[in-house]
Protein backbone atom coordinates (compact mmCIF):
# COMPACT_ATOMS: atom_id res chain seq x y z
CA UNK A 1 0.00 0.00 0.00
CA UNK A 2 0.86 3.58 -1.29
CA UNK A 3 0.77 6.52 1.97
CA UNK A 4 0.24 9.68 0.05
CA UNK A 5 -0.16 13.00 1.94
CA UNK A 6 -2.45 15.93 0.68
CA UNK A 7 -2.12 19.69 1.58
CA UNK A 8 -6.07 21.19 2.01
CA UNK A 9 -7.45 24.70 1.78
CA UNK A 10 -11.25 24.92 2.41
CA UNK A 11 -13.70 27.53 3.89
CA UNK A 12 -15.41 25.85 6.40
CA UNK A 13 -18.41 28.03 6.34
CA UNK A 14 -21.12 25.34 5.16
CA UNK A 15 -19.18 22.49 6.87
CA UNK A 16 -19.84 20.23 10.16
CA UNK A 17 -15.81 20.29 10.51
CA UNK A 18 -13.73 18.27 9.40
CA UNK A 19 -14.57 15.23 10.97
CA UNK A 20 -16.67 12.73 9.81
CA UNK A 21 -19.63 11.62 11.53
CA UNK A 22 -19.59 13.30 14.54
CA UNK A 23 -20.54 11.23 17.82
CA UNK A 24 -21.02 13.83 19.96
CA UNK A 25 -23.51 15.47 18.53
CA UNK A 26 -26.84 14.62 19.85
CA UNK A 27 -29.03 12.47 17.58
CA UNK A 28 -32.27 14.48 16.45
CA UNK A 29 -35.35 13.94 14.67
CA UNK A 30 -36.24 12.63 11.08
CA UNK A 31 -35.86 15.02 8.62
CA UNK A 32 -32.77 16.72 10.01
CA UNK A 33 -30.37 16.78 7.06
CA UNK A 34 -26.97 17.11 8.75
CA UNK A 35 -24.51 19.46 6.97
CA UNK A 36 -21.72 17.51 5.19
CA UNK A 37 -17.92 17.38 6.68
CA UNK A 38 -14.27 18.03 5.00
CA UNK A 39 -13.36 14.45 5.78
CA UNK A 40 -16.30 12.94 3.92
CA UNK A 41 -16.39 15.27 1.15
CA UNK A 42 -12.80 14.65 0.36
CA UNK A 43 -12.87 10.68 0.62
CA UNK A 44 -15.96 11.01 -1.80
CA UNK A 45 -13.91 13.22 -3.98
CA UNK A 46 -10.67 10.87 -4.23
CA UNK A 47 -12.64 7.68 -4.12
CA UNK A 48 -14.03 8.95 -7.60
CA UNK A 49 -10.79 9.50 -8.83
CA UNK A 50 -8.81 5.95 -7.55
CA UNK A 51 -11.84 3.62 -7.64
CA UNK A 52 -11.31 2.92 -4.37
CA UNK A 53 -12.33 3.38 -0.84
CA UNK A 54 -10.04 5.78 0.95
CA UNK A 55 -9.98 6.60 4.96
CA UNK A 56 -8.49 10.04 5.09
CA UNK A 57 -6.34 10.98 8.98
CA UNK A 58 -6.72 14.63 8.88
CA UNK A 59 -3.43 15.99 11.38
CA UNK A 60 -6.36 18.63 12.97
CA UNK A 61 -10.19 18.19 13.41
CA UNK A 62 -11.17 21.84 12.98
CA UNK A 63 -14.60 22.91 14.08
CA UNK A 64 -17.34 23.83 12.19
CA UNK A 65 -16.98 27.14 10.46
CA UNK A 66 -13.31 26.78 11.29
CA UNK A 67 -11.25 27.35 7.86
CA UNK A 68 -8.03 25.76 6.55
CA UNK A 69 -5.30 26.88 4.32
CA UNK A 70 -2.67 24.16 5.59
CA UNK A 71 -4.67 21.25 6.71
CA UNK A 72 -2.57 18.09 6.23
CA UNK A 73 -4.30 14.61 5.53
CA UNK A 74 -3.02 11.07 4.29
CA UNK A 75 -4.16 7.99 3.04
CA UNK A 76 -3.26 4.12 2.46
CA UNK A 77 -4.25 3.26 -1.20
CA UNK A 78 -3.71 0.53 -3.52
CA UNK A 79 -4.06 2.69 -6.51
CA UNK A 80 -0.87 3.37 -8.87
CA UNK A 81 -2.26 7.22 -10.01
CA UNK A 82 0.67 9.47 -10.22
CA UNK A 83 0.73 11.64 -6.84
CA UNK A 84 0.64 14.89 -9.82
CA UNK A 85 -2.57 13.80 -11.36
CA UNK A 86 -4.36 13.57 -7.92
CA UNK A 87 -4.88 17.25 -6.71
CA UNK A 88 -5.82 18.51 -9.73
CA UNK A 89 -8.70 15.07 -10.63
CA UNK A 90 -9.65 15.58 -6.95
CA UNK A 91 -10.56 18.97 -7.39
CA UNK A 92 -12.45 18.38 -10.20
CA UNK A 93 -15.04 16.36 -7.97
CA UNK A 94 -15.03 18.43 -4.88
CA UNK A 95 -17.30 21.56 -4.33
CA UNK A 96 -15.22 25.47 -4.95
CA UNK A 97 -15.01 25.31 -0.89
CA UNK A 98 -12.23 22.64 -0.63
CA UNK A 99 -9.15 22.71 -2.85
CA UNK A 100 -6.38 20.07 -2.29
CA UNK A 101 -3.03 21.84 -2.93
CA UNK A 102 -0.40 19.57 -3.50
CA UNK A 103 -0.23 15.49 -3.39
CA UNK A 104 3.03 13.68 -2.22
CA UNK A 105 3.81 9.84 -1.56
CA UNK A 106 5.32 9.41 2.46
CA UNK A 107 7.03 6.54 4.02
CA UNK A 108 4.58 4.26 4.94
CA UNK A 109 4.53 5.26 8.69
CA UNK A 110 3.80 9.07 8.23
CA UNK A 111 0.83 9.84 10.14
CA UNK A 112 -0.64 13.40 9.54
CA UNK A 113 -2.03 13.57 13.25
CA UNK A 114 0.39 12.15 15.40
CA UNK A 115 3.72 12.92 13.34
CA UNK A 116 3.01 16.64 13.68
CA UNK A 117 4.89 19.11 15.43
CA UNK A 118 3.30 21.87 15.46
CA UNK A 119 0.38 23.48 14.24
CA UNK A 120 0.09 26.92 13.42
CA UNK A 121 -3.42 29.13 13.53
CA UNK A 122 -4.56 32.29 12.59
CA UNK A 123 -7.83 34.09 14.51
CA UNK A 124 -8.56 37.30 12.84
CA UNK A 125 -10.78 40.24 14.25
CA UNK A 126 -11.93 43.01 12.43
CA UNK A 127 -12.14 45.95 14.63
CA UNK A 128 -13.90 48.78 13.87
CA UNK A 129 -17.41 50.24 14.52
CA UNK A 130 -19.12 49.03 11.39
CA UNK A 131 -18.89 45.08 10.14
CA UNK A 132 -17.53 44.41 6.37
CA UNK A 133 -18.86 42.51 4.02
CA UNK A 134 -16.14 41.15 2.28
CA UNK A 135 -14.40 39.08 4.33
CA UNK A 136 -17.91 38.59 6.49
CA UNK A 137 -16.99 34.45 6.53
CA UNK A 138 -13.30 35.31 7.26
CA UNK A 139 -12.80 37.16 10.69
CA UNK A 140 -14.98 38.38 14.03
CA UNK A 141 -16.34 41.62 14.03
CA UNK A 142 -15.20 43.21 17.15
CA UNK A 143 -16.41 46.92 17.72
CA UNK A 144 -14.83 48.21 21.09
CA UNK A 145 -11.48 49.89 21.04
CA UNK A 146 -8.83 47.73 21.56
CA UNK A 147 -5.69 48.21 22.88
CA UNK A 148 -3.21 46.09 21.01
CA UNK A 149 0.18 46.83 23.56
CA UNK A 150 -2.01 45.78 26.51
CA UNK A 151 -2.87 42.48 24.29
CA UNK A 152 0.64 41.77 23.45
CA UNK A 153 1.74 41.60 27.27
CA UNK A 154 -0.57 39.92 28.38
CA UNK A 155 -0.32 37.50 25.58
CA UNK A 156 3.63 36.68 26.07
CA UNK A 157 2.82 34.90 29.67
CA UNK A 158 0.85 32.07 27.29
CA UNK A 159 4.54 31.36 25.57
CA UNK A 160 6.25 28.28 26.72
CA UNK A 161 5.18 24.66 28.02
CA UNK A 162 2.31 25.59 30.50
CA UNK A 163 -0.95 23.62 31.58
CA UNK A 164 -3.58 25.17 29.44
CA UNK A 165 -6.46 23.86 31.24
CA UNK A 166 -8.00 27.48 31.54
CA UNK A 167 -8.68 27.73 28.10
CA UNK A 168 -9.83 24.29 27.06
CA UNK A 169 -13.88 24.13 26.78
CA UNK A 170 -14.89 21.31 29.61
CA UNK A 171 -17.16 18.21 30.04
CA UNK A 172 -16.23 15.88 28.02
CA UNK A 173 -13.92 17.51 26.10
CA UNK A 174 -11.31 17.30 28.01
CA UNK A 175 -8.82 15.61 27.81
CA UNK A 176 -6.00 13.71 29.99
CA UNK A 177 -3.03 15.94 29.53
CA UNK A 178 -3.59 19.45 29.19
CA UNK A 179 -0.05 20.59 29.09
CA UNK A 180 0.83 22.42 26.16
CA UNK A 181 4.06 24.04 24.50
CA UNK A 182 2.91 27.42 22.79
CA UNK A 183 6.11 28.43 20.66
CA UNK A 184 4.64 31.29 18.75
CA UNK A 185 2.25 33.99 19.91
CA UNK A 186 2.30 37.01 17.34
CA UNK A 187 -0.87 39.87 17.22
CA UNK A 188 -0.53 42.11 14.08
CA UNK A 189 -2.58 44.89 13.37
CA UNK A 190 -4.04 44.60 9.32
CA UNK A 191 -6.01 48.31 8.36
CA UNK A 192 -8.47 47.34 10.67
CA UNK A 193 -8.17 43.83 10.90
CA UNK A 194 -5.98 42.10 13.67
CA UNK A 195 -4.16 38.84 13.26
CA UNK A 196 -3.67 36.81 16.40
CA UNK A 197 -0.86 34.36 15.19
CA UNK A 198 -0.82 31.55 17.72
CA UNK A 199 2.07 28.01 17.09
CA UNK A 200 1.67 25.11 19.32
CA UNK A 201 2.43 21.58 19.61
CA UNK A 202 -1.46 20.79 19.68
CA UNK A 203 -4.04 22.81 21.35
CA UNK A 204 -7.06 21.55 23.47
CA UNK A 205 -10.57 21.49 22.10
CA UNK A 206 -11.61 25.74 21.64
CA UNK A 207 -7.85 26.49 23.03
CA UNK A 208 -7.02 29.28 20.80
CA UNK A 209 -10.59 30.87 20.69
CA UNK A 210 -10.82 30.86 24.02
CA UNK A 211 -7.27 32.52 24.28
CA UNK A 212 -8.24 35.05 21.58
CA UNK A 213 -11.46 35.88 23.53
CA UNK A 214 -9.82 36.69 26.92
CA UNK A 215 -7.22 38.60 25.21
CA UNK A 216 -10.07 40.74 23.68
CA UNK A 217 -10.64 41.38 27.50
CA UNK A 218 -7.47 42.47 27.66
CA UNK A 219 -7.61 44.64 24.73
CA UNK A 220 -10.80 46.06 25.87
CA UNK A 221 -9.55 47.56 29.50
CA UNK A 222 -11.57 44.51 31.38
CA UNK A 223 -8.74 42.69 32.68
CA UNK A 224 -5.41 43.54 33.07
CA UNK A 225 -2.21 41.94 31.54
CA UNK A 226 -1.22 40.48 35.13
CA UNK A 227 -5.15 39.18 35.68
CA UNK A 228 -4.82 37.28 32.59
CA UNK A 229 -1.35 35.44 33.57
CA UNK A 230 -3.14 34.77 36.99
CA UNK A 231 -6.00 33.29 34.73
CA UNK A 232 -3.80 30.98 32.74
CA UNK A 233 -2.26 29.42 36.73
CA UNK A 234 -5.59 29.16 38.11
CA UNK A 235 -6.62 26.79 35.43
CA UNK A 236 -10.19 27.55 35.95
CA UNK A 237 -12.19 27.52 32.23
CA UNK A 238 -14.69 29.99 33.85
CA UNK A 239 -12.51 32.92 34.76
CA UNK A 240 -11.24 32.88 30.91
CA UNK A 241 -12.96 34.81 27.91
CA UNK A 242 -15.66 33.77 25.93
CA UNK A 243 -14.92 31.52 23.26
CA UNK A 244 -14.79 33.87 20.05
CA UNK A 245 -16.94 32.46 16.66
CA UNK A 246 -15.29 29.99 14.68
CA UNK A 247 -15.43 32.19 11.65
CA UNK A 248 -12.27 34.10 12.51
CA UNK A 249 -9.96 30.99 13.28
CA UNK A 250 -8.06 29.29 10.10
CA UNK A 251 -5.79 26.52 10.24
CA UNK A 252 -2.53 27.65 8.56
CA UNK A 253 0.27 25.58 8.46
CA UNK A 254 0.96 21.91 10.64
CA UNK A 255 4.88 21.33 10.71
CA UNK A 256 6.23 18.08 10.74
CA UNK B 1 -33.19 68.21 1.20
CA UNK B 2 -29.89 67.07 2.68
CA UNK B 3 -27.86 64.76 0.15
CA UNK B 4 -25.27 62.38 1.80
CA UNK B 5 -22.79 60.46 0.85
CA UNK B 6 -22.67 56.76 1.34
CA UNK B 7 -19.43 54.34 1.23
CA UNK B 8 -20.33 51.06 0.42
CA UNK B 9 -18.72 47.97 0.23
CA UNK B 10 -19.91 44.83 -1.28
CA UNK B 11 -19.62 41.01 -2.90
CA UNK B 12 -21.22 41.19 -5.97
CA UNK B 13 -21.28 37.66 -6.19
CA UNK B 14 -25.13 37.06 -5.98
CA UNK B 15 -25.95 40.18 -7.58
CA UNK B 16 -26.81 41.15 -10.82
CA UNK B 17 -24.35 43.88 -10.26
CA UNK B 18 -25.05 47.60 -9.40
CA UNK B 19 -27.52 49.20 -11.25
CA UNK B 20 -31.72 48.33 -10.29
CA UNK B 21 -33.45 46.92 -13.09
CA UNK B 22 -30.94 46.45 -15.98
CA UNK B 23 -32.97 47.47 -19.56
CA UNK B 24 -29.78 45.71 -21.54
CA UNK B 25 -31.03 42.13 -20.31
CA UNK B 26 -33.41 40.66 -22.66
CA UNK B 27 -36.96 40.30 -21.01
CA UNK B 28 -37.40 36.49 -20.14
CA UNK B 29 -40.13 33.27 -19.76
CA UNK B 30 -42.38 33.57 -16.66
CA UNK B 31 -40.98 31.78 -13.46
CA UNK B 32 -37.22 33.51 -14.05
CA UNK B 33 -36.50 35.49 -10.90
CA UNK B 34 -33.56 38.07 -11.54
CA UNK B 35 -30.83 38.51 -9.27
CA UNK B 36 -31.07 41.58 -6.83
CA UNK B 37 -29.42 44.52 -7.44
CA UNK B 38 -27.22 46.16 -5.13
CA UNK B 39 -28.56 49.15 -5.58
CA UNK B 40 -32.11 48.02 -5.05
CA UNK B 41 -30.95 45.91 -1.86
CA UNK B 42 -29.51 49.61 -0.74
CA UNK B 43 -32.08 51.31 -1.62
CA UNK B 44 -35.07 49.05 0.02
CA UNK B 45 -32.35 49.23 3.38
CA UNK B 46 -32.11 52.80 3.60
CA UNK B 47 -36.11 53.28 3.34
CA UNK B 48 -36.48 51.05 6.03
CA UNK B 49 -34.50 53.28 8.21
CA UNK B 50 -35.16 56.87 7.22
CA UNK B 51 -38.88 55.55 6.20
CA UNK B 52 -39.04 57.80 2.99
CA UNK B 53 -37.93 56.62 -0.74
CA UNK B 54 -34.95 57.03 -1.90
CA UNK B 55 -33.07 56.88 -5.17
CA UNK B 56 -29.56 56.22 -4.83
CA UNK B 57 -26.42 57.34 -7.32
CA UNK B 58 -23.87 54.97 -7.51
CA UNK B 59 -20.66 56.46 -8.39
CA UNK B 60 -19.74 52.80 -10.97
CA UNK B 61 -22.15 51.02 -12.25
CA UNK B 62 -20.13 47.83 -11.45
CA UNK B 63 -21.21 44.06 -13.11
CA UNK B 64 -22.40 41.39 -11.87
CA UNK B 65 -20.22 39.39 -10.16
CA UNK B 66 -17.84 42.29 -9.61
CA UNK B 67 -17.09 43.31 -5.94
CA UNK B 68 -16.64 46.83 -3.96
CA UNK B 69 -14.63 48.13 -1.24
CA UNK B 70 -14.88 51.99 -2.13
CA UNK B 71 -18.43 51.88 -4.00
CA UNK B 72 -19.61 55.88 -3.45
CA UNK B 73 -23.21 56.63 -4.08
CA UNK B 74 -25.72 59.73 -3.00
CA UNK B 75 -29.70 60.42 -2.24
CA UNK B 76 -31.80 63.58 -1.21
CA UNK B 77 -33.54 62.90 1.88
CA UNK B 78 -35.89 65.54 3.86
CA UNK B 79 -35.34 62.96 6.59
CA UNK B 80 -33.15 64.20 9.74
CA UNK B 81 -31.43 61.48 10.88
CA UNK B 82 -28.21 61.92 12.04
CA UNK B 83 -25.75 60.66 9.67
CA UNK B 84 -23.32 59.00 12.33
CA UNK B 85 -26.25 56.83 13.21
CA UNK B 86 -26.79 55.56 9.52
CA UNK B 87 -24.57 53.48 8.90
CA UNK B 88 -25.02 50.69 11.76
CA UNK B 89 -29.12 51.38 10.74
CA UNK B 90 -28.64 50.55 7.57
CA UNK B 91 -26.76 47.90 7.97
CA UNK B 92 -28.97 45.95 10.60
CA UNK B 93 -31.29 45.71 7.30
CA UNK B 94 -28.68 44.97 4.52
CA UNK B 95 -27.68 41.37 3.94
CA UNK B 96 -24.54 40.37 5.15
CA UNK B 97 -22.97 40.60 1.54
CA UNK B 98 -23.24 44.27 1.52
CA UNK B 99 -22.26 47.27 3.91
CA UNK B 100 -22.23 50.73 4.59
CA UNK B 101 -18.80 51.90 5.90
CA UNK B 102 -19.76 55.38 6.17
CA UNK B 103 -22.04 58.63 5.64
CA UNK B 104 -21.91 62.16 5.49
CA UNK B 105 -23.63 65.21 4.51
CA UNK B 106 -21.93 66.61 1.19
CA UNK B 107 -23.30 70.27 -0.46
CA UNK B 108 -26.36 69.53 -2.45
CA UNK B 109 -24.29 69.84 -6.02
CA UNK B 110 -22.25 66.97 -4.84
CA UNK B 111 -23.17 64.13 -7.71
CA UNK B 112 -21.33 60.44 -6.76
CA UNK B 113 -20.89 59.82 -10.70
CA UNK B 114 -20.58 63.12 -12.00
CA UNK B 115 -18.12 64.30 -9.89
CA UNK B 116 -16.01 61.35 -9.63
CA UNK B 117 -12.53 62.97 -10.80
CA UNK B 118 -10.74 59.19 -11.04
CA UNK B 119 -11.74 55.58 -10.05
CA UNK B 120 -9.31 52.51 -8.40
CA UNK B 121 -9.91 49.07 -9.84
CA UNK B 122 -7.91 45.67 -8.65
CA UNK B 123 -7.83 42.85 -10.90
CA UNK B 124 -6.87 39.83 -8.87
CA UNK B 125 -5.23 36.39 -10.85
CA UNK B 126 -4.45 33.54 -8.91
CA UNK B 127 -1.61 32.16 -10.81
CA UNK B 128 -1.20 28.59 -9.83
CA UNK B 129 -2.04 25.26 -11.47
CA UNK B 130 -4.16 24.56 -8.93
CA UNK B 131 -7.27 26.26 -7.94
CA UNK B 132 -8.20 27.85 -4.54
CA UNK B 133 -10.81 27.62 -1.77
CA UNK B 134 -11.15 30.73 0.13
CA UNK B 135 -10.61 32.85 -2.43
CA UNK B 136 -12.16 31.74 -5.03
CA UNK B 137 -14.89 34.43 -5.51
CA UNK B 138 -12.04 37.26 -5.49
CA UNK B 139 -9.54 35.97 -8.26
CA UNK B 140 -9.85 34.43 -11.83
CA UNK B 141 -7.69 31.09 -11.79
CA UNK B 142 -5.06 31.16 -14.47
CA UNK B 143 -3.10 28.55 -14.46
CA UNK B 144 -0.16 29.11 -17.31
CA UNK B 145 2.98 30.80 -16.63
CA UNK B 146 3.10 34.33 -16.42
CA UNK B 147 5.99 36.62 -16.91
CA UNK B 148 5.29 39.56 -14.53
CA UNK B 149 8.20 41.94 -16.22
CA UNK B 150 7.08 41.17 -19.43
CA UNK B 151 3.10 41.94 -18.79
CA UNK B 152 5.19 45.24 -16.69
CA UNK B 153 6.40 46.34 -19.65
CA UNK B 154 3.48 45.76 -22.12
CA UNK B 155 1.24 47.75 -19.91
CA UNK B 156 3.55 51.37 -19.20
CA UNK B 157 2.13 51.79 -22.85
CA UNK B 158 -1.49 52.20 -21.29
CA UNK B 159 -0.79 55.26 -19.31
CA UNK B 160 -1.83 58.76 -20.32
CA UNK B 161 -4.65 59.57 -22.15
CA UNK B 162 -5.57 57.36 -25.37
CA UNK B 163 -8.57 56.44 -27.06
CA UNK B 164 -9.30 53.13 -25.50
CA UNK B 165 -11.71 51.92 -28.12
CA UNK B 166 -9.45 48.66 -28.38
CA UNK B 167 -11.06 47.72 -24.70
CA UNK B 168 -14.47 48.40 -25.13
CA UNK B 169 -16.99 46.27 -25.40
CA UNK B 170 -18.89 46.50 -28.87
CA UNK B 171 -22.13 46.64 -30.65
CA UNK B 172 -24.77 48.87 -28.01
CA UNK B 173 -22.23 48.91 -25.31
CA UNK B 174 -20.49 52.04 -27.14
CA UNK B 175 -19.59 55.01 -26.06
CA UNK B 176 -19.06 58.22 -28.02
CA UNK B 177 -15.90 59.03 -26.57
CA UNK B 178 -13.45 56.57 -26.05
CA UNK B 179 -10.58 58.88 -24.96
CA UNK B 180 -9.79 58.22 -21.32
CA UNK B 181 -7.06 58.99 -19.32
CA UNK B 182 -4.98 56.24 -17.28
CA UNK B 183 -3.00 57.83 -14.68
CA UNK B 184 -1.79 54.02 -12.56
CA UNK B 185 -0.70 50.95 -13.87
CA UNK B 186 0.80 48.60 -11.28
CA UNK B 187 1.00 44.71 -11.69
CA UNK B 188 2.52 43.73 -7.50
CA UNK B 189 2.65 40.25 -7.14
CA UNK B 190 1.76 38.84 -3.77
CA UNK B 191 2.39 34.66 -3.44
CA UNK B 192 0.23 32.97 -6.23
CA UNK B 193 -2.04 35.99 -6.49
CA UNK B 194 -1.21 38.88 -8.81
CA UNK B 195 -3.10 41.87 -8.80
CA UNK B 196 -3.36 44.43 -11.78
CA UNK B 197 -4.08 47.70 -10.04
CA UNK B 198 -5.82 50.28 -12.75
CA UNK B 199 -6.79 54.49 -11.82
CA UNK B 200 -8.92 56.18 -15.07
CA UNK B 201 -10.69 59.12 -14.73
CA UNK B 202 -12.92 56.58 -15.93
CA UNK B 203 -13.49 53.21 -17.68
CA UNK B 204 -15.20 52.06 -20.38
CA UNK B 205 -17.51 49.07 -20.43
CA UNK B 206 -15.13 46.04 -19.51
CA UNK B 207 -11.85 48.37 -20.28
CA UNK B 208 -10.46 47.06 -17.15
CA UNK B 209 -11.29 43.48 -17.77
CA UNK B 210 -10.35 43.52 -21.16
CA UNK B 211 -6.85 44.76 -20.45
CA UNK B 212 -6.04 42.71 -17.74
CA UNK B 213 -7.34 39.50 -20.32
CA UNK B 214 -4.85 41.17 -22.93
CA UNK B 215 -1.71 41.21 -20.54
CA UNK B 216 -2.68 38.14 -19.66
CA UNK B 217 -1.68 37.12 -23.09
CA UNK B 218 1.70 39.36 -23.03
CA UNK B 219 2.23 37.19 -19.76
CA UNK B 220 1.70 33.68 -21.20
CA UNK B 221 4.07 34.78 -24.33
CA UNK B 222 1.43 35.12 -27.07
CA UNK B 223 1.77 38.67 -27.71
CA UNK B 224 4.59 41.07 -27.70
CA UNK B 225 4.97 43.95 -25.34
CA UNK B 226 4.69 46.22 -28.95
CA UNK B 227 2.60 43.74 -29.84
CA UNK B 228 0.28 44.34 -27.27
CA UNK B 229 0.97 48.83 -27.80
CA UNK B 230 -0.10 48.01 -31.40
CA UNK B 231 -3.52 46.96 -30.24
CA UNK B 232 -4.11 49.55 -28.61
CA UNK B 233 -3.28 51.82 -31.01
CA UNK B 234 -5.56 50.19 -33.84
CA UNK B 235 -8.80 50.60 -32.06
CA UNK B 236 -10.32 47.00 -32.66
CA UNK B 237 -11.65 45.27 -30.27
CA UNK B 238 -11.36 41.74 -32.02
CA UNK B 239 -7.32 41.99 -31.87
CA UNK B 240 -7.56 42.16 -27.82
CA UNK B 241 -7.68 39.29 -25.58
CA UNK B 242 -10.67 37.58 -23.94
CA UNK B 243 -12.79 39.89 -21.26
CA UNK B 244 -11.38 37.91 -17.48
CA UNK B 245 -13.97 36.77 -15.48
CA UNK B 246 -16.16 39.75 -13.22
CA UNK B 247 -15.26 37.78 -9.91
CA UNK B 248 -11.40 39.20 -10.10
CA UNK B 249 -12.43 42.67 -10.36
CA UNK B 250 -12.87 44.99 -7.91
CA UNK B 251 -13.91 48.74 -7.34
CA UNK B 252 -11.37 50.03 -4.41
CA UNK B 253 -11.82 53.38 -4.52
CA UNK B 254 -13.73 56.78 -6.00
CA UNK B 255 -11.77 59.76 -6.12
CA UNK B 256 -13.29 63.16 -5.80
Amino acid sequence: MRNIKLLIEYEGTNYAGWQRQNPRKPSVGAGFKPAPTIQQTLEDAVEQIIHEKVVLYGASRTDSGVHAMGQVAHFKTASEILTTKLPGGVNAHLPPDIAVKSAEEVPDTFHAQFDAKSKVYRYTVLNESLRCALFRNFCYHFPFLLDINRMKEASQFLLGTHDFQTFQRHAYYTKKNTVRTLSMMEIKKEISFIHFLLEADGFLYNMARAIVGTLLEVGRGKITPDEFKRILELKNRRLAGETVPAKGLCLMEIKY
